[in-house]
């Protein structure tokens, strides 16, 4: 029997990125290019999205010679999104100088047929209402895994609720949480997610790393403490991949497994910040991935169990 | 032999909470009085501070009662220091109102001849020249902590640089490591804070957990998430006297006891916000600690080596 594999469907894009560090053009993006990277480190992905005339051939190849499917990556007539944005000095946040959707502003996904008993589903952050065609599309995946945004929380909360309710683990940060709930303490405003209908959930916190939550309890796992940060972009997105190509490899959900797929995809996050776009990424080994586990997870081990002195 | 103390110098205080669930007027408070019975769960305790007249008799009667020696504790003329406070919404920040420093304005540390052999001493957010007269007064400590505050970074960076060179561990938040450092990255203005003198930093982040620095390496611990954050006031001190009060009961600085130290701070921290002021830090009792430490390390584990599936 082949190795399971995971299916990602989302953006693929080109960033124009003002970093402090300078201007970089024409970098590729998208979030699904970011997430199925990540993935491809642990098994084999489908990935469906729509490209423009422009998307070189030769990026598709690369992904394919990775172990990524591209046969539902669909190439309209246009131009490929195109992103722009500014980061701040700190790269602590950053402002969208502008978006062309370009092909992106009709894609409706279409599943190939060959994709679709695909056990494990990424859903990534497009329309819910794609994100429910998707769904509509798939044969009983064992996982469903969606990401979300404040934009769609505002305009399209009640299609966002439909989704909620067909999903099993749902990955937001922490303001998206807030804004999802009105509640401001992220232990209450996970316990209302998770009555919403995903059974488990990831609420991420950027550099202060990601929370979880099941039937089993909570963990918390930090973010890898880097020297050097250089881009931002895609860190969410390498974080879904890397969590969602580790489950799918290993083919459980549970807790304990949950906790080690979240140092995973925050390995993976790691990595992809080292460097503008995707190129740290791009070169990360299985290698390397390990060497970062082991000293991720020493970074917060407590040696044994933590007894009162007498 | 009886079990090594620690000393603990800085403030005691009366607060008026302004919070979002109400005011609380004349809340016992002060830096030194929250690390005082938090480190009193572990070993004995030696106080250094300075009240005024109207201090009431009782409370040091229960701080005795708890183990905590009130011999250096000084009564002046006139009133005990006192802060009003407004909390944001969220308890996420806190304006000061008003300051009346009262007794402590003139306040000189004068450590008794009986707790000037002390191993372990922690010095609170005091002026970085009363820091000073403090390690004047005692003999070679095993391990001198100190705290600082934004405040003296910016009008005493100088005499603050002193007391640098002459303590092994500082504990500050991530804010004051950026300002005292223009670094914007922990990590590496970790690396510039250790090169001034303290060979131990811990880096607060509040609600984000806290980040440990030394020779042998980095380490990380979150904050123990509530579901009801009550009060903040005091979460700091109550982490600093955990810490101290853990590390002398144990008598080592070695890297894992380091780990289990900021746990035990942690730990204390959390208690001290469920409650108005030191209410519920007051009731923790060593049974409390326990099981909770037990939680706290249950939400960080890993289950074992992460290694990559095949």
């Amino acid at each position: 029997m082949s190795k399971p594999s995971v299916l990602i469907v989302g953006s693929l894009a080109y960033d124009d990125l003002e970093m402090p560090s300078g201007t970089f053009e024409n970098v590729l993006g998208g979030a699904a290019t970011y997430s199925s990277i990540a993935a491809a480190l642990f098994c084999p992905v489908r990935l469906v999205g729509v490209i423009g005339e422009d998307f070189p051939e030769a990026v598709l190849d690369d992904l394919g010679k990775r172990g990524v499917d591209t046969a539902g990556v669909e190439r309209a007539k246009g131009k490929t999104f195109r992103w722009r944005g500014r980061y701040s000095a700190d790269l602590g946040s950053r402002t969208t100088l502008d978006t062309q959707l370009n092909v992106f502003a009709d894609f409706r996904p279409k599943i190939p047929q060959a994709f679709k008993s695909s056990p494990y589903v990424l859903l990534g952050n497009i329309h819910p209402a794609l994100q429910l065609e998707v769904l509509a599309q798939v044969e009983r995946p064992e996982l469903v895994v969606a990401d979300t945004m404040n934009f769609w929380i505002g305009s399209e909360a009640q299609l966002l609720g439909k989704v909620l309710e067909k999903i099993d683990l749902l990955v937001i940060n922490d303001e998206e949480a807030r804004e999802l709930t009105g509640i401001h303490n992220l232990v209450k405003a996970a316990a209302d997610i998770r009555k919403r209908g995903p059974k488990h959930l990831i609420i991420k916190r950027g550099e202060h790393g990601a929370l979880y939550f099941d039937s089993d309890g909570a963990f918390y796992a930090p973010a890898y403490p880097l020297e050097d940060v250089v881009d931002p972009t895609g860190a969410g997105d390498s974080f879904a991949g890397g969590l969602m190509g580790y489950l799918t490899r290993v083919n459980t959900l549970a807790h304990p497994t949950m906790r080690r797929a979240i140092y995973f995809g925050s390995a993976l996050g790691s990595f992809c910040v080292e460097g503008i776009g995707p190129r740290r990424l791009l070169d990360v080994t299985r290698a390397d991935l390990a060497k970062r586990m082991a000293q991720f997870v020493s970074l917060v081990e407590t040696g044994g169990p933590v007894g009162l002195p007498e």
